[in-house]
């Protein structure tokens, strides 16, 4: 008798994950690059002269990263691949000290080669949500350099893909924000999310299969937050008008997205330098040629580049710019976040800061 | 005192689409085809030699059509443009003749040139929602052709609009379907939408100032109706978790994906030629080097090309197809929606039907 459903899909996601790890760091010529490419891609362990690759899965505890970790754990040996978990005390809890000792120990019992809790201190900076989203990361990043780990791998479930989306829908910024997460992200694609096409009830039922305790963070369900308020009462609503297929749809969305996003911006490159004079200044005209999904990444990158800070710089700053070239009825100069300022100057536009 | 700011919130936005219209109705040379390109855009009246343009609304009797259509009686005889106002009698509920008759009493009474009631008969095909829309297109198309009308005002707000990208995002095909409604469409443009950016309160609002009654469809309460449970429920739950400002954020989406979704159909329009051999069979090779974005549309188009009928050809559909490309395994063919079948022949993709 096989495993129980549940834990079969959650290994399976894992270990697709696995062998595009160890795809990448054996570098076999002529298959790194394109994973999936043809016929004998997976290779069966690394080659003897490699070193036995580290993987490491951050874990909160949860269900979700809960699941993963006993994945790993149960994947990684078959693999020749030495499994590692990190658990971050964020110390915005009282006890939570106590919360990251469990989880170490709970890691351990799944036989993981290293285990290590880590506790940093969260800052203000940008919300209490981006702070400790920013803190996490530094430190998992350090943990990766200090065991020279291949992968840390994260517990995001297709359910936090679609509240994503969601989030980013309602910032209305285009279709960037509606990408949501990647399944390969970070420097040298360090971090990866095997169950970003899984859903969260089968990262629970995995670990109910395999009798492993869970923790629920009591921000999941607080109201105070954003997130926690779509995903009890929004999403809910939104299945109930919509159907249950909608979690899966914004996944999707997701992932057309993000490659739509990658195209445009790709295209904008390239515009960007022919749309600029000798003295590398951009021409109205040239702008004005191309169309509008183009030029506006052309002068939101030039905004950035004059020193407008990407997360202050929204559509409707885009819009105004934009009509200095489409719309020019001898407006003033327009002022963007960051102390920049646009204005158009004899069929030229200068963007520049002060 | 001038009107109450609802009204002239409508006026106003009825006035700019006029505007547009006599632009291209004029067809002043260097002027037409970039209606916002300078100042001195807006032309005081049609030319002498020309005869007045005729714009219809399209009319309900509902708040948003019927504050439409107390706009356009305002603002056309100040611009020489002659209003007309069509409402469609659909014959799906009982006594809808006498709704119909009373709609074009009231169009009248506003000092509409024209007005006419055009009894249709809704078919079953796509749906009741579907069928319905179809039947009174065909109408307004007729009716348009017959008066000689240059453009149908209609009466779709923002929150119809945001109502339509939910339901697109609902679908998960990608951004073409998050691009909601087009402020210009049909052929020619005849469609035109002035209340996308207004939201539906102000339109009731402005009906109430100037003592116009209203009726309420039956069907837009009915939770039978997809669209309105996302009106009643849904939107509203997403708005307590997510703000206010969802609705507004629903509709920049949609501007922003249109324009995406158009400058990549554009691109995939070029790229095709460039992967086709001599005797016009997709190359894979070609096909493999088009950014992941470009590929699936130029895939999509192949597929409708040889028969697939648009509606019925899904993203997983396109996804197993690009699978042929980028995840050749000897993998067999593909059955598409209408009989079409997709497979890789010696380097070619070969899409026809049978």
């Amino acid at each position: 008798m096989g495993p129980h459903p549940a834990v079969a899909a959650i290994r399976l996601a894992v270990r697709r994950v696995l062998h595009d790890i160890l795809d990448e760091h054996t570098r076999n010529p002529g298959e790194h690059g394109r994973p999936s490419d043809g016929p004998g891609r997976i290779p069966d362990a690394p080659r003897e002269r490699e070193p036995s690759p580290l993987v490491l899965v951050a874990c909160s505890g949860g269900a979700d990263s809960m699941a993963l970790a006993s994945a790993l754990a149960f994947e990684a040996p078959r693999l020749g691949v030495r499994a590692g978990g990190v658990t971050i005390d964020h110390g915005l809890q009282a006890g939570s000290d106590l919360r990251a000792a469990e989880v170490t120990l709970r890691l351990r019992e799944l036989g993981l080669d290293l285990v290590e809790s880590v506790a940093v201190t969260v800052g203000r900076e940008g919300g209490p949500e981006a702070a400790a989203r920013d803190a996490r990361y530094a430190a998992l990043d350090a943990a990766a350099e200090r065991h020279g780990a291949t992968a840390v791998l994260l517990g995001h479930t297709r359910d936090d893909q679609a509240e994503t989306v969601l989030l980013g829908l309602a910032r209305g910024s285009g279709i960037r924000s509606l990408s949501g997460m990647a399944a390969v992200s970070g420097a040298d694609g360090r971090y990866r999310r095997p169950f970003l096409r899984l859903d969260r009830q089968t990262a629970r039922k995995a670990c109910m299969a395999q009798s492993l305790p869970v923790w629920d963070d009591p921000h999941n369900t607080d109201p105070a937050y954003t997130r926690s308020r779509l995903r009890h009462e929004g999403l809910p609503a939104l299945e109930k008008a919509l159907g249950k297929g909608v979690v899966e749809a914004l996944a999707r969305t997701a992932r057309l997205s993000r490659d739509d996003a990658d195209a445009l911006d790709a295209w904008a490159g390239r515009a960007e330098a022919g749309v600029r004079d000798a003295d590398g200044r951009l021409e109205c005209a040239g702008l004005h040629a191309l169309p509008p999904a183009v030029r506006r990444r052309v002068l939101r990158r030039a905004a950035i580049d004059a020193g407008a800070p990407a997360g202050s710089l929204f559509a409707r700053h885009i819009e105004e710019v934009d009509r200095l070239i489409t719309g020019w009825r001898g407006q003033g100069a327009i002022n963007l976040p960051g102390r920049v300022v646009a204005r158009r100057q004899g069929g030229r536009l200068v963007i520049r800061q002060g």
